[in-house]
């Protein structure tokens, strides 16, 4: 594909150019995305105005751009994360109707726990989850029941890498981290309090596919002090029911 | 940005290789995806072998391709959809739960109504509607609502169009059209039997802003011959709860 003078890809540069749209910053200038996409100006109007022009991104009256319908029902139609998610959704709602908490599905994605699906209850506590967001996997409980049940060589990548310190509570520490996952292995679950969130306590279990992997995770994020047995029982049944979907049971 | 000699620019070719992604078919060869998206073998390969290093399409060990996670993930995140999703699912999962049939969130997209949630019922009957999916606004019911509620511009546009027969039942005249979405407009709700499937009736309800242009449909799809009262006024409220979560009430 055409290359900048500076070497890097159209699509590199039209991915650059996304990432700068977060959950937080859906709508912005094409110079704001060029600013943030570290973009020459000129550059950044073209490439707005071509995915524009393909439908990719709107504009609005104002000429401020934000992701397009057509560029999500293009990423999500044929997507594994909308089948994980359909076959993962009757199970999650089984879960959020009993506990009545934030219920959360998430998969291994480039080293982290990227999260497909997010119920939430109107009542239930905070949570910093958003759909299609990221944490780290040594963090979030999510991220911990992956790395469990991931490949050997995952583990090990992660874990001779800095590991980010979130609260006071988050293990840092490999050695803890790999006391920690070989737990996980032992109870097939994780209860972990305020390693994403001082307010909060995660409890997550793997959904395993036939070679023991851990294809996805259920988690619950309750109240720190909250106790954890109920909503174990329900994840636990949830998962079953994930993995007969799946057909993997 | 950088132009093939047809003319059609590399955001053009990136979208073709996209749209040969379906619900049906999420895996393909580089030589596959050319054949559909018109491109030379070699075009294919480069621009399919760009945007798996990029991280929009994932390759497996067979070297076949699919819609990859990274496009899934920057694409929702920061997406018009997700909002308006996360807006309506607590409404959508109470009138689930009551009516037990596939319960469904479209907007009105590209002159079509484009389904961003579908919530199914594992004992609810047949019914087509695919997530990212769209259908003819003459057809569906949501498309009904969608139309009678939008502007006098979109509806002129689509009624002079020629109007695509899906079943015996599909309305395909313009003026029994232009009478259904007077007859919308007066009753707030539309009950569109067979129009889409012989086999299903939909339901569906605007959801209203300020203006009162629906920015979204509910709609529920019923087994052709069942009662319509219950997703009617399950619709109506959910369709008040949404306006409300949307701050439009």
């Amino acid at each position: 594909m055409a290359n900048s003078p500076t070497g890097d890809s159209v699509t590199d540069r039209l991915v650059r150019v996304l990432e700068t749209f977060t959950p937080t910053r859906t709508v912005q200038t094409a110079a704001e995305i060029g600013r943030r996409a570290g973009l020459p100006s000129s550059t950044a109007h073209r490439v707005v105005g071509d995915l524009v022009a393909a439908g990719l991104l709107d504009r609005d009256g104002d000429g401020r751009v934000s992701v397009g319908l057509r560029l999500w029902a293009l990423a999500t139609r044929s997507s594994h994360a909308l089948r994980m998610r359909q076959a993962a959704l009757p199970a999650m709602e089984r879960v959020q109707a009993r506990v009545r908490e934030h219920t959360q599905l998430a998969i291994l994605e480039q080293d982290e726990a990227l999260f497909l699906e997010r119920l939430s209850h109107p009542e239930a506590g905070a949570n910093i989850t958003r759909i299609a967001g990221r944490l780290p996997l040594h963090a979030a409980s999510s991220g911990l029941v992956l790395l469990a049940f991931a490949d050997r060589a995952v583990q090990e990548r992660v874990l001779t890498r800095p590991l980010r310190r979130l609260t006071a509570a988050t293990p840092t520490d490999p050695a803890t981290v790999r006391r920690t996952l070989a737990e996980v292995r032992r109870l097939g679950h994780v209860i972990a309090p305020g390693y994403v969130d001082v307010v909060s306590t995660g409890v997550a279990v793997p959904v395993r596919d036939a070679a023991g992997r851990a294809t996805a995770a259920l988690s619950v994020v309750l109240p720190r002090e909250a106790p954890t047995a109920l909503a174990l029982e329900e994840l636990r049944g949830a998962a079953r029911a994930v993995e007969r979907a799946l057909g993997a049971g």
